[in-house]
């Protein structure tokens, strides 16, 4: 192998698009470069000022295009690496943001005249106005005992491509009908990378109920609106590519906005989250990655299938190729941190903070680092954006309990890190309920650099520890898998040992720790299950409630 | 009468006495004047440096003396009043605040050989060291079924005579031998006043115990101690004088000290809260006065007795002579909003808040005036200092349920608000479910200035809300009794219709919001069931673990 060469891994987030150029032989990320999307999420109104109503959530294509015409060249230069070093390019996207297109790939949006139909654009993960249709979709298919139903815990998502086009369906049929084609984001950019519409195994099997070599079949679509019926076969069907496989070579016009060389390899579309595991060596069955940032994504793949209760999917070779791949998720994680600070951090502490020279964050975790387990006598639910694993419940909310009229800001910032913590724990014994072996806990993402929140998960899960050792794991991942579409790696484990990165035991349990951080889990497990199973569905009425008062 | 006669009113709160000269025809309060305590509350250290323990709350008997002598003449000159216009004078105070005296009334803490010994001082209301021995009062109580409990809400107070009394017996029994009396501090002021010892039915009952014409059995007490078996003979008993009559007659001294004349009548002693109802013209049966500030108390009397769940106490007499007298209370309320205040007040909101010339609490209240009705989504718990009525138990605490990452602290604030408005009407429906019928809602004390909170009691208890005329409720009832123990008024009724101010009807439930509230306050008696009553004992847990871990 020519030590020289060079892969582009493009990472699609919410809010920017980062490319990174990375060495084929050793993964050395030699340059990054980011792109902010100019209409960032459109959550408010269309460019051209049409209202949006709530929870809805959508994207400009040309933000993303953007990103291949700066954050690629940018990145190149910045490296210093010419062209002809570069055999392929990989991306991952957000999923599922999914978008109507002609039969050319051109996005409806751009179409003048529909330039003003908020259906007409893609609608980015976090849409999440698709609820009620989400909710026939999951009624309708627990009724008719449909197979994919237990892939998906139970439930399929409001953000996912069949609630999301039956929305569209219902809510603009206009748009509806002249969408010739419904397709990931992740796929519609590598269509404009190589010209070719392949579709992803990933996305796929995660967000479009993909199992067993079929799509929820006309019949089911048909019940649910009978103009639903050829949704499949009209507007979504389409090959379906490994990840890791050669989509295209790279078309002369996106050579040109990239600055790298035509005919290069295009890599299958990918999903953030999943392109992470081989980006941090998680290659063997039972390494779980869990992605840490405003929420976190647990992926794993495994050897054995077992019907672990609220995966938001598990799919056949959904993350490495031969290996069933389990996705599981907390919906907020570093949001709430975030939400917290910014709703919960008085004027005395944010001079505190300016004065020591701390960022917020670094101000609570510095003040609540210095706790025993226990001392500030609370315990939370973490659910402020709702509950992805195991629960499968966007309507549940936060809860606090133990408050007293000495309890301080760190006190309760810390009770929000640990239920976050007890959150993933509920993930990996569901898992091991399930006979499905959790091996090894790997960390990525953002969080990573918050020392006590890594101590605080090692101690709640009683397992030590690995940490990515890239601050760009999704880019990184994309960049190997575009190494093995080139060819240059013959499959993603081997790439993913040469490339990948990870330390291990960074963060070690400590025994007194855990077993004082076992009496206030147990304390979450019971309220969990109180809020969470039924036994008291305050959080739904008070959502309704809510609902009805706005 | 003569349209000149006037009385003297004075409060001995936790921080200063204040005097007020109001006449006695129609209760016009001339003018008033405050003093503060030199020695506040004693909670860290002896006036000689001696250090006190943790829950500690001592004063200072001097202090109190201090007050008849600066701020009721200063009142009197403020008025222009001439001594020979006042015909008595009456007081209250905080309790149970006791303190040891000798046979003479002189404080032990007076003595030269004890004025380093912390248990020589008063007792303050709030001293809360004598837990233990209130554990064993009660645990005792309960293992023998001693009729009195019941009356108690099954729980008599660490704060109260017999608690405190045990805790100086085992702890310092010095200074237990050398106790001659065991008073509340509401006697020992009259005593000062006209020369003579007479315990007023007010708190001979409510923090006495002492019902149906007696005390607490010396068997009973010596099961608890040895050497508390003859407490009650030999340090307590006292004639008691029912509230409004004549104590005696102003001596030279206290003549001397405040500027009024001698003989003059003197009132028996009364309690801050109680002497209120009269104040706020609260007279007749089930005219329950709530009087909110950091905690809330509701007095009521009524001509029913009834078994009403977690009572501070119900005491024939205990308010008015003739009535029994109900006393229930929230242990959190002012000191809620203060403590969200303190540390949930973001300093953007601090910001906001001065360019508005508003301080943080009616900043808080002018973006929560605004929401609907369950427009928050919250619902919350408000036990951050424990729940008085009507669970009595003071290790439970707050709870918060219903947070997104879209709350603000104006949702919390209001959440809180409206948590102790639900709770005053669990207390009212308390009443109601035992018979006891309330059929007015008087609302006292400083947080009567909250347009927003007053809205929110009206519209969740679906009732009118009556305020109390003046600001100064206390000093004001102590005046009305000063007028009927001097006999310019037939009784303390005659004199309430008279002196007394209510205004009715300030504030109107609207049956819209008070049919949203019912769904919430469903709620909200839901997580108070759970949590309270032993479904889900996580509270007691957590502060274990608390206590454990500091």
């Amino acid at each position: 192998m020519n030590p020289e060469l060079c892969v582009v891994g493009v990472d699609f987030g919410t809010l920017s698009g980062r490319a990174v150029v990375v060495r084929v032989r050793d993964g050395a990320e030699l340059a990054s470069a980011e792109h902010l999307y100019a209409h960032a999420v459109l959550d408010r109104e269309l460019p051209d000022g049409t209202p949006l109503p709530a929870d809805w959530a959508l994207q400009v294509p040309a933000d993303w295009v953007e990103v291949l015409r700066t954050a690629v060249p940018e990145a190149l230069a910045a490296a210093g690496v010419r062209a002809e070093q570069v055999v392929g390019i990989g991306t991952d996207f957000t999923a599922c943001t999914v978008l109507p297109v002609l039969a050319d790939g051109t996005p409806l949006c751009e179409l003048p005249a529909f330039a003003a139909r908020p259906h007409a654009y893609p609608k980015l993960w976090k849409h999440h106005a698709a609820q009620g249709q989400a909710d026939r979709i999951n009624a309708l298919a627990a009724e008719r005992k449909e197979a994919w139903l237990e892939r998906y815990g139970g439930k399929v998502s409001s953000e996912w491509e069949f609630a999301k086009a039956l929305q569209v369906l219902e809510e603009d049929p206009e748009v509806y009908r002249r969408t010739e084609r419904w397709l990931e984001a992740a796929d519609w950019i590598v269509w404009r990378l190589c010209g070719r519409y392949v579709r992803n195994a990933c996305t796929a099997g995660y967000k479009g109920q993909y199992q067993d070599g079929r799509y929820p079949s006309s019949e089911y679509l048909a019940a649910l609106h009978p103009d639903f019926a050829g949704f499949v076969a009209d507007k979504l069907e389409q090959p379906i590519a490994q990840l890791g496989d050669r989509a295209g070579g790279l078309t002369a016009e996106a050579a040109s906005w990239t600055g790298l060389a035509e005919g290069i390899a295009v890599c299958v579309g990918n999903v953030d989250a999943h392109v992470t595991a081989p980006a941090a060596v998680a290659v063997e069955p039972g390494q779980m990655v869990a992605i840490m940032g405003t929420s976190t994504c647990h992926v794993m793949s495994s050897d054995r299938y077992g019907t672990v209760p609220g995966m938001c999917g598990i799919v056949d070779g959904g993350i490495l190729p031969g290996l069933w791949g389990y996705e599981a998720g907390q919906s907020g994680v570093g949001d709430i941190f975030g939400w917290f600070v910014r709703t919960g951090f008085p004027a005395e502490y944010a001079a505190a903070a300016e004065a020591a020279g701390q960022d917020p964050h670094a101000h609570l975790t510095a003040l609540a680092a210095r706790q025993k387990v226990g001392e500030h006598g609370l315990v939370a639910l973490d659910w402020h954006s709702g509950n992805r694993s195991v629960l499968v419940d966007h309507d549940l909310s936060g809860v606090i309990v133990g408050q007293t009229l000495a309890t301080r800001p760190e006190d309760v910032y810390r009770a929000l890190l640990e239920a976050t913590a007890f959150g993933t724990r509920t993930i990996v014994e569901a898992f091991e309920t399930a006979g499905v072996p959790v091996r090894e806990l790997i960390i990525a993402g953002g969080l990573t650099r918050n020392a006590l929140l890594m101590q605080i998960y090692a101690d709640v899960t009683r397992r030590p520890l690995s940490l990515i050792g890239s601050t760009q794991g999704p880019a990184l991942g994309a960049a190997m898998h575009a190494a093995v579409a080139a060819g240059a790696h013959p499959d993603i484990r081997t790439a993913a040992r040469a490339m990948g990165k990870v330390e291990r035991g960074v963060y070690l349990p400590d025994p007194h720790r855990a077993a004082a951080y076992d009496r206030l889990y147990a304390e979450y497990r019971t309220l969990h299950d109180y809020f969470g199973r039924g036994a008291n569905d305050v959080m739904h009425r008070l959502r309704r409630i809510r609902t009805e008062a706005s």
